[in-house]
Order: C-alpha cells, then structure tokens, then sequence
C-alpha cells in the first residue's frame, strides 16, 4: 500500500493524528493499550514504527467528504470516529476468535490479558461516540444514528459468524449476510459518514453509503481469499489459516454449495473435527477451487466494485474526487495484505 | 424496595416499557441474552417475573427531569440510555471479575458463555447512544458527549479495581476515586440527563449531576458495607462476599488506613493468598469493625447524602421534585439489598 500511504500522505498524516489526540483522552493503563494495539509502541511503551493498519476506512471518510465537495479536514473527527470502532470491534473479535496475532504482532489480549483487552475495546467504542457528538448539529445527531447502527450491525455479523462454527453447512446468501453486516457495514458507514460531514444532501450520503458497504463486502470476498491463497509473509496469518480453522468463508460456501462432484470430498475434510494435516489443507485448498469457490469470490469483487462504482453516477459528485475514491476502491480489491 | 415500586409505579413501567422496546431492536441472539441478564425471561427464553434490577438510575433521571419542571416523560429515552450503560457495563464487569451469580441468578456469561456476554454488553453500550442520538438536539448532542465521559469514568474506575487487587494496599483517598469513578460517575449523569432532557439550564444540569455523583459515592459506601454485612438472602450475594474475595473496599481501606491497633491483624489476614476460613472471615468482619471502617462508610454515606440534598439548594428547583428525589436518595443509603 506504498502507493496509497505516498498519495494520500496529507490525509494519513491527519488521521493519525487525529487517533493519537483521542487515544490520549484515555485513562492511562487504556491509553497504554491502544497504543500498543495501533502499532504506536511495543508492548514495553517504548515507541515503534510498526505497521498501524491500512487506515483504510478512514481514508475512504475523507476521500468521500471531498466527493460532496466538502473540506476534508472537516470530515478527520469522523474518520478517527471510524477507525475507532473499527479498532474495539478488532480488539473484541480476537478475544473472541482467540486470535494470537494481529498486523504481525500478538494480539492486545495476549498481551495484557483477556480483561483489560476487553475494557480498552470499550474505551474506544465510548470514544467514538465522544468524538462524533463533539461535531455538534446535524453531523452529531445522524453521525451518532449512524455510527450505533454500525456498531448493532458489526456485532449481529459475529454473532453469526461465531454460530456458523457450530452448523455443519451455511448457505451463501447467509454467509453474505453475515459479510454484510461484519464488514460492509463498517465500511458504508466511513463513507456516508464522510459524506455527511462534507455536508454532503441525504440522497448523497445514501449514494456514499451504498458505495461503501459493496466495496465492504468485496473488501471481504478478497480477505477470504487471502485467507487461504494469500501469502503468509504479507498477510501476517499462518498459510491456509482460514482452512486450518475451518472457517466458513465466502469462497468455502460459494464451493461447497457449488454442486461440483468435489464437493463431498470437501465437506468430508470440513466436516472433520482433528487438525487437518498440511496435505490436507493443501487438498482443501484445490477443492475449494475446483468447486469453483475461488473465482466465485473473484468476480463477486470485481463485480461488486463495478457496482459501486457505477452507483455513484446517480448523484452529482465532484468528478476528481470520485476518481480518486474509484481508484482506491480498485486497490484494496486487488491488494495483497 | 416495595414502597418505592408503588410510589413511582408509572415511572417504573415507562421504563420497562422503554427498555423492552429497545432491546427488540437487537439481533435476535443478543435480544434474548438482554431479555435473560434483564430478568424478562429464564435461559429457556421462558417469560420469568425475576427481579430485573431496582432500576434505581432511570429513576432518578425522571425525578432529576421533574426538578427543573420538565415533563418527565420526555426523559424517558435518557433513562432507557442509562440503564443500558449500567447493564452494559454489568455485563462486561461480571466476566472480568468471574462473577458467577447476578440478582440471585446466573450470570450472562455462565450461562450464555464469555464470548455472547462481551457482544451483548457491546450491543447495549451502542444502544445507549443510539436512543441518545434519537432525541436530537442539544439533548443528542450534549447527552452523547456525557454519555461518553461517563463511560470512560466506568473504564478508569474498572481498571484501577482490577489493579488494586495486585496491590498489598491503597490509600483510602485512591479508593475513592476508584468508586467516583467506577459508581458515583454513572448516577451524576443518570441525574444531570434527566435534567438535560428535561429542559434544564446547563446551570441546573451540573447541579443534579453533583447531586447524582455524592450521591452515586454514598451509595457505593452502603454497598461495600452490605458486600461484607448484607444478609446473603436479600443481597443475593454470599456473606462475607467482599472479605472472601479480599476486596479492597471503602470500609476495608478506611480500617487498614485508620492507624488503630488492630491494623496488623487484618493486614495479615487480608495480605495470605489462601481461602480464608468461616473464622477467619468472621475475625476480619470484627476487625474492620474494630479500626472504624463499618463507621466510617455509614458516616460517609449520610454526610455525602445530606450534602447531596443541600446542594440542590443552589438553583431554582421544583420543591416537591426535590422532595422526591432526596427521598429515594435517604432510602437508597437506607436500603438492605
């Protein structure tokens, strides 16, 4: 994303600063935490250059409060307010998942412990509130509307996700479903949000929204295909990781519903309970795109970014900024991490 | 609490009303999570006439909302916000601290596992704010902004509790702080929302939030009074419960800081690692009594409660409101469950 960090370096720079000014609302030992989980400073508090994530919501706020012809900058509360809720729901979903490693490094809750992951997750989730209220008016009262709708959608979307463990088969439109509210949800939020605090008419901040929550889900269709093909190095997870847990994945379901002759022979791996072997996972791995799972996934991306894309067009947008929003839209669905 | 369920039956059910209402709006996993932790129903999903609560904060926000003479009515979704901050926060805090039993029942996360408990309570903090976001206004505005600080108070408090039983001992100035922020935080805006949301001048609005937070640390003594004195079949908890779990509560903290005589020996039996036995929780009861905490938290609770009710007297108020309300203060500190 070297490319992106270069083009946007202005807005990037706003936005982290944004995040380290609200992070240090907080009470200390919490502040200490996020940090720590924002790639701030090691897990010592001495400061660190790791990776804070693609910031790519919040860059997707600004980008959509320029597409109004609104000043940017007026939309950075939003965009942290983003990033933020973004950031409890990560904290949250490791405990959860019992995930031990985020952007390469040990999760949060591995690090300081189940309990004090779980209150700086809901450190943030206030502060998000917080800042969004300070905006004041219009952007405070919908802002706010908006921002709790995501946060029930994202928490509707792992509870799905967590029951879809426990079910032996998942039909795709419920795992899109699930994708919907998980991710896309977080993602149609950070542009309407952007939209709205741009000043943006309601009819554009439902067009922003629209376009955000299809790129969301094709965000997810390339995060679950990363998930199995992507490269270890690059997306900081174990190759396979996604198999070896035997997550019900978009590209999984869309196979294992495919009808295919190699669909038993899948579903018998998935259906197991031990460890799957490495040459297991690597005949997952076939199978899944043999039944065709792996270019379902790829063309729902592309399509649903051509859709976004195209939806846009019923408004009036200034065209530059859309362009640039377009093209990063085009980015995160051909990234690599 | 009978007698204050009859005098204040209709603000009661406006509450339930309120509160039933917004919890339907949850996924459905989450509804019935909320419906079981509220008391609606048993973990079949069964309706169940088990206590939900006091619901002592919403109360006190209609009766905060009647003192600058606002139709308390209108205050209803305030009171809905808060409560669901209190339960929110309920919820989360009964994982950290591994509490088995809530209300006489199990807890959310023994029954419905620790993952579930952490999305409800999730769900319920982002409901807070959205019902808050709904009012529009000033009261969206400036009620998301106190929200918001209160929450970060409940983390602070949380997270300073989860220290202080890694530490040998505290001073009693730090314990209270601890419980300003952990209790008297949410009480001082369950009161100055009412006032908010009842039309109050921001003047009127900090009175009834002091009046909320002494009253909120009063309460706070009475409880860690019952944690070690309360007779189990009304509190619901196990007797002794505090002493058992070597909670460094007010009284407990006012002993060990009262330079009495008797200091050492409750600064052993408090200082082992061990169970305690019945005797020894028995001995320490006695010796906290002995160094004055018992009296020192009964008189702390009345000081702070008189000072509560006087300084009310500073703005412009309904009398017979004020009247209410410093009566369910008296009888809060007066309580025995």
């Amino acid at each position: 994303m070297t490319v992106l960090t270069d083009r946007y370096a202005c807005e990037r720079e706003a936005i982290d600063a944004g995040l380290r000014a609200a992070a240090a609302r907080l009470p200390a030992p919490a502040a200490r935490i996020a940090a720590y989980h924002f790639g701030w400073t090691d897990a010592a508090g001495a400061p660190t250059d790791a990776s804070s994530g693609k910031a790519l919501r919040p860059l997707l706020t600004l980008l959509a409060a320029k597409t109004v012809d609104g000043d940017w900058r007026r939309a950075v509360p939003a965009a942290v307010a983003v990033e933020m809720i973004h950031n409890f729901s990560l904290i949250h979903d490791d405990i959860i998942d019992r995930d031990g490693l985020r952007r390469h490094r040990p999760t949060a809750w591995k690090v300081y412990g189940v309990n004090d992951a779980i209150l700086v997750g809901d450190a943030l989730h206030a502060l998000a509130f917080e800042i969004i209220a300070e905006a004041g008016g219009e952007c405070a009262r919908s802002g706010a509307g908006l921002l709790a709708q995501t946060v029930r959608a994202l928490i509707e979307g792992q509870l799905a996700d967590t029951r879809f463990e426990e079910r032996e088969s998942v039909p795709l439109d419920e795992c899109v479903a699930m994708s919907e509210a998980k991710t896309a949800s977080l993602m149609g939020c950070a542009t309407a949000l952007g939209a709205l605090f741009g000043g943006g008419t309601p009819a554009q901040v439902e067009a922003l929204r629209d376009f955000g929550c299809r790129l969301g889900l094709a965000f997810q269709h390339v995060d679950d295909l990363l998930g199995i093909w992507g490269d270890p190095a690059v997306t900081g997870k174990a190759v396979f990781s996604d198999l070896r847990n035997r997550k019900k994945s978009l590209p999984v379901t869309a196979a294992l519903g495919s009808g295919h002759r190699d669909v038993a022979e899948l579903a018998r791996l998935y259906g197991g309970t031990g460890l799957l072997t490495e040459s297991e996972l690597t005949r997952a791995a076939e199978l899944v795109e043999s039944c065709g799972g792996r270019r379902a996934s790829r063309r729902a991306a592309e399509t649903l970014t051509a859709a976004a894309a195209g939806g846009l067009a019923s408004q009036p947008l200034r065209t530059d900024a859309v362009e640039e929003l377009t093209s990063l839209a085009a980015s995160t669905v051909g990234r690599t991490n």
